[in-house]
């Protein structure tokens, strides 16, 4: 096990009110008098179309918390020496709102997604609020840009809050001006035509995350730093990195996602490993919801353990390795097929019957997401 | 040694000309009717006053480098998806302009300012220019504002330039559309009553670089994650955070500078230690300055070597730690005068008798900074 020691008590372990919030009935809410032109539901690309309308709420240290404003879609005026543009002092959460057979929107597990961009926040000292309350201005604004959620099987609304520090000073320190933003926009399914797996360069020299550092939270600061190897990859033929740590090679994630690997044991069983929230790894929704749901499997066992490198190829090596998957609010699932490692070029079983594994998570949690399937995880919007 | 292998050739060593960039000749210059009255020199708070102007420079892959403009400063327009707001593709640098005695504007070593900058741009994947032309729009910068350089011994006129990805897309990738500005504001002395020292807290969890990370380089994604962390400290009773490194503890760096130690050795010869730039040390101009100018003198041995704070504390219990103090541009030296470490507090000997290394150091740099002692480290704005 990897040894790192926590942080302090964070204020998504406490609950997350606070003192200090905005509230949802303040939202003032000023629609567009026309509205854009929805774009093909089958040309969407990832975060390139937004919505008609999106969610503002400024903070001050002197005056807290403003009041919730929904308005058209506008660029934001910023000054250039806000400590946004200078100290990545940003965070964000990713979320989808999905249009049921039923004609009803709902939510996936957005809790999770609130208890995590508090707990952003707090690491990032931006403000903090309290999470129920963002929750009903996001379906506000969900609603007031209901038309924007595709009717259809596979595309999404996606939801983008967002919290930065715009106090126009050059101290590196706890901005005394915020502003909360969300803004939305409907996305394809990420695989329009079946699983297309991907390749993984398992990168030897740069890091994602390290003991205390920032690896558990959702902060600007993570992503960054990775455009450049991620170049890298794509230059060695990959798509996308495979992230080790330390001088064991612990496997942590993939891309900006986080990793499954299911495993045949040696008695026979299967096993489905992803590693622990051990402060490297980024608590995503996909990834809980995927060990919640194989905990209710009989044909396999989860477990949130460290892995390194060398166990996985000698699975690998040993057709032991069955799939290997990516898992994020995106993609959902997104199979691995090849990984690079030192040189050398590992195939994967993964695709090989079609990805059996991977393919279940996948649909069960579609399933639930479109509300085919009732469970305690949506949450309705309209 | 600290075993870090370096990642591969950045522009900065290979030069810094690239084949696309912007033409300081081509400067568009907007000046205001009125500007802004001057503030008290004596009452400056750093980064908090702006001058008249801002340099601008757009950049989008498909028309490459737009013309230099001077134009007053005001909020930028920037697309709530802006790729800067949610992923940190951002950087910035630190420099100044000094007026000396003789009226003279001039600039310090900006060479090393320019080239650091384009080898954080090649690692953040941000687009490169000829580091000659972005100084020479600097000057003119400065040129307009010259009435916001103090007429002052010490205060001086801070300038920030800042690059970040403007592209609306919430892919994590390159954006294709960035923005080159650069402000600038007058700031006072950082130690106007003579040097205060400053007590620090090493802390044992937290971590500013790793290997394979961005800590040689001057993006925002390594300042955000240290204000929590510098939070702490200040829960603590200290000022700034002293940032160690691994199992070992190395000693990396002070707070957002390096790092310099006075040590008498076994010998009785006098050492300045500062840590070697293995790829976690951001390679400072006030730090190189300082090695630069104590291998001038007779009196020390200066060392770019790993120190653990272990080894430190041995020679504070040895009394052999004479001297220590943070570098960096805004500071140029700042003594340390306590150390907090596994709950236990050790007093420095560096201000025993008046830090005369430290003292010494901030002298020859003000010197040259202020045109008082003549020297190649100056570049000529007016």
């Amino acid at each position: 096990m990897l040894a790192i020691k926590r942080v302090g008590l964070l204020v998504s372990e406490r609950g997350y009110a606070t003192a200090s919030t905005f509230r949802a009935a303040d939202t003032i809410v000023k629609k567009t008098e026309r509205g854009n032109p929805k774009p093909d539901p089958n040309k969407l690309v990832f975060g390139a179309t937004y919505s008609d309308h999106m969610l503002t709420i400024k903070h001050t240290n002197k005056a807290g918390w403003g009041k919730p404003v929904i308005e058209p879609l506008t660029d934001l005026k910023i000054h250039p020496g806000a400590k946004v543009l200078h100290y990545a002092t940003e965070l964000f959460e990713g979320m989808k709102a999905y249009r049921g057979d039923d004609g009803k929107i709902r939510l996936f597990r957005p809790d999770l997604n609130m208890k995590r961009m508090l707990s952003t926040a707090e690491r990032s000292v931006l403000p903090t609020f309290d999470g129920n309350e963002l929750l009903e201005c996001i379906k506000k604004l969900v609603q007031v840009d209901a038309e924007w959620v595709p009717r259809s099987k596979s595309s999404t609304l996606y939801i983008r809050p967002t919290l930065i520090g715009t106090e126009p000073t050059l101290g590196v320190a706890a901005p005394s001006e915020s502003l909360l933003f969300v803004v939305t926009g409907p996305v394809g399914p990420y695989f329009p035509t079946g699983f297309k797996p991907v390749s993984l360069l398992a990168d030897t020299f740069h890091c994602r995350a390290f003991p205390g550092g920032m690896g558990a939270f959702k902060a600007g600061s993570n992503y960054g730093p990775t455009i450049y190897v991620n170049k890298l990859a794509q230059e060695q033929g990959c798509q996308q990195v495979l992230w080790l740590y330390g001088e064991k090679r612990y496997i942590t994630e993939v891309g900006t996602m986080n990793v499954f690997m299911c495993i045949k044991n040696k008695k026979g069983g299967v096993e489905l490993v992803t590693p622990p929230l051990n402060g490297l790894i980024l608590p995503g929704v996909t990834r809980q919801s995927i060990i919640d749901l194989g905990r209710t499997w009989k044909d396999i066992t989860v477990s949130e353990r460290d892995i390194t490198i060398d166990e996985l190829l000698e699975a690998q090596q040993d057709n032991r390795l069955l799939e290997m998957f990516g898992a994020g609010t995106a993609a959902i699932v997104c199979p691995v097929e090849r990984i690079v490692y030192e040189g050398k070029s590992y195939d994967l079983a993964t695709m090989d019957k079609g990805a059996p594994i991977t393919s279940r998570f996948h649909d069960e949690i579609v399933d639930i997401q479109f509300g085919r399937k009732p469970s305690k995880w949506t949450v309705d919007v309209a």
